[in-house]
C-alpha cells in the first residue's frame, strides 16, 4: 500500500475525515490516479500509522476517512545521527537513501579539511533539499514513521555544539590498526536506551590527527568498526546495521 | 600502498625474490609507473601480506625482493556466503562491491520466480567474471586477504545442496512482520566459529512460500533483520555487518 508522511497534524479518529495536503495529494491523486474507495497509509506528525479511504476528491483535493491508526515500532531504541564529510558525486545520497532503510534519525554533512568536495553557501539549500527529499522517499519505502532530517554544519566543533547527543563515536581507521575493538560495544552498552547517538565519519581523505583531538576534547571516542577498511559511504552502513542489531535484535 | 593479490604460491622469506605474474605485472609497472626500489603490498595464496620491492624489471617482467611477511586477521571469524536472487542494473554489483568490504567470503546468484532480471546461459561467464573482478578490486582496496568466490546457481533447491555450510538463514520479510527478532542471534550463538553462514535474500519481488519452504525443508531458518523494510541490496549489508560486530567487536 502506498505510504504518505502527513505535514501537519490530524484527528485520527476511525470514521473521521481530514483533508490530505501537501505533495501526497497530487502524487497520490495523479500520479497513482487514487479513485474514492482506494485506500493509503498516512504517517502523521505523532508517528501513528492511518490507514485512510479517499473518500471525495477535485483534481486537487482529496477528503480521507480513518479506517484505522496503529503506533508500529520500527524506529531504533536509539536514535542516531549519521555526520559525514562532504563528499563528491553521488555518495551523499547513497548515505541518506540506505542510512534512512537503516534507521538513521538524521543525517549532518560537515565540511573539513580533506573534504573532496566544497558545497557553495549559493547550493546549500538546494542540496540539503535533494537530501531531504531522497530520506523522505525511502522512509516511505522502508515504513519508517518519521523522516530523517538531514542539515549541514561548517565544521567539526560546531558540530558537536549544536548537534544533541549523550554519547559520540567516531570512525577512525587508526582505531581499527591499533586493534581497538570495543569502543562501540561500551559506547552502545553505556548509552540509555532512547538517548541519542552521535556517529562521525571522515571524507574519503579522513579526518586529520586535529580534527580528531577537536572531537575527543569534545567528549567523543575514537571507534574501529573491524578490521576491513570500508569507503566513506559504507562505515555508516555498518554502524546503524550494529546499533540495530545489539538493540532490536540482541 | 598498492595492493596485489598473488595468483600463485610464492616463497615467501625475507631476502628472497619472486616474479610477479598475471594482471599485477602490467598495473604496477604500466599503470602506476613503478621503478625499481619502489614497494607494494602482496597477498599470498597463503593469505599472508608480503610487503616487496621491485628489483629489476624490464616492461613485462617484474622481479620482486621479499621486505616483511605478516599475517594479518582481517577476515571475518564466521565466513559468509551471500546469496541474492538475480537483480537488474547494477544492483549485483553494489552488493559484491560493498559486501566484499564488509568481509563476505563468496556471493552466489541464483533464479528464482520472482527474479527481476534472467542471466542468459551464454551471457552467464560473462557476467561472473566482471563481478569476480569487482570483487577483486574491493578486496584489494578495503585489505582483504582473501578475493571473495562469485558463483551462479539454477535455483534455491541446488543452492542448498552445492553451497557449503554449516548454517543457513534466509531474510524474510514475514519473519520481520511477526516480530521474529532472535532468530539470527540464536544461529550465530550456535554456530562454531569458522563455519560457514549461508544467508539467502530474494531479489526485489522477494521469494515465494513455496521457495521458503523449499529452504526450511533444507534447514535454513527464517530470520527477521529488524522492524524496517529493507530494499534487496541493503539487507546483505546489514546482515554481514551485525556479523562482524558480534564475532569482532562485541
Amino acid at each position: 500500500m502506498q505510504r504518505y508522511f502527513l505535514e501537519t497534524p490530524i484527528t485520527n479518529q476511525p470514521g473521521q475525515t481530514f483533508e490530505l495536503t501537501g505533495t501526497a495529494v497530487h502524487h497520490w491523486l495523479t500520479v497513482m490516479r487514487a479513485q474514492p474507495g482506494d485506500q493509503a497509509e498516512f504517517v502523521t506528525t505523532a508517528q501513528q500509522v492511518v490507514i485512510g479511504t479517499l473518500k471525495t476528491t477535485t483534481d486537487k483535493t482529496a477528503t480521507v476517512e480513518v479506517v484505522s491508526v496503529t503506533t508500529p515500532k520500527v524506529e531504533l531504541p536509539t536514535p542516531v545521527i549519521i555526520a559525514c564529510g562532504v563528499s563528491k558525486g553521488d555518495k551523499t545520497e547513497q548515505i541518506v537513501q540506505r542510512g534512512t532503510e537503516l534507521g538513521a534519525a538524521g543525517f549532518v554533512f560537515f565540511d573539513c579539511q580533506y573534504a573532496v568536495a566544497k558545497w557553495a553557501p549559493n547550493k546549500r539549500d538546494r542540496k540539503l533539499a535533494r537530501l531531504t527529499k531522497i530520506a523522505q522517499s525511502a522512509a516511505e519505502q522502508s515504513h519508517r514513521t518519521m523522516i530523517p532530517t538531514v542539515t549541514y554544519q561548517p565544521d567539526l566543533a560546531t558540530l558537536v555544539a549544536e548537534v544533541p547527543h549523550t554519547a559520540g563515536v567516531v570512525a577512525w581507521e587508526e582505531s581499527a590498526k591499533q586493534g581497538e575493538s570495543s569502543q562501540l560495544v561500551q559506547t552502545l552498552r553505556q548509552l540509555p536506551v532512547g538517548d541519542q547517538l552521535l556517529a562521525i565519519f571522515g571524507p574519503e581523505g579522513g579526518l586529520t590527527p586535529a580534527e580528531i583531538d577537536t572531537l575527543t576534547a569534545a567528549g567523543v571516542k575514537p571507534a574501529g568498526l573491524g578490521p576491513r577498511i570500508m569507503r566513506a559511504e559504507t562505515a555508516p552502513l555498518y554502524l546503524l546495521s550494529a546499533v540495530s542489531f545489539w538493540r532490536e535484535l540482541v
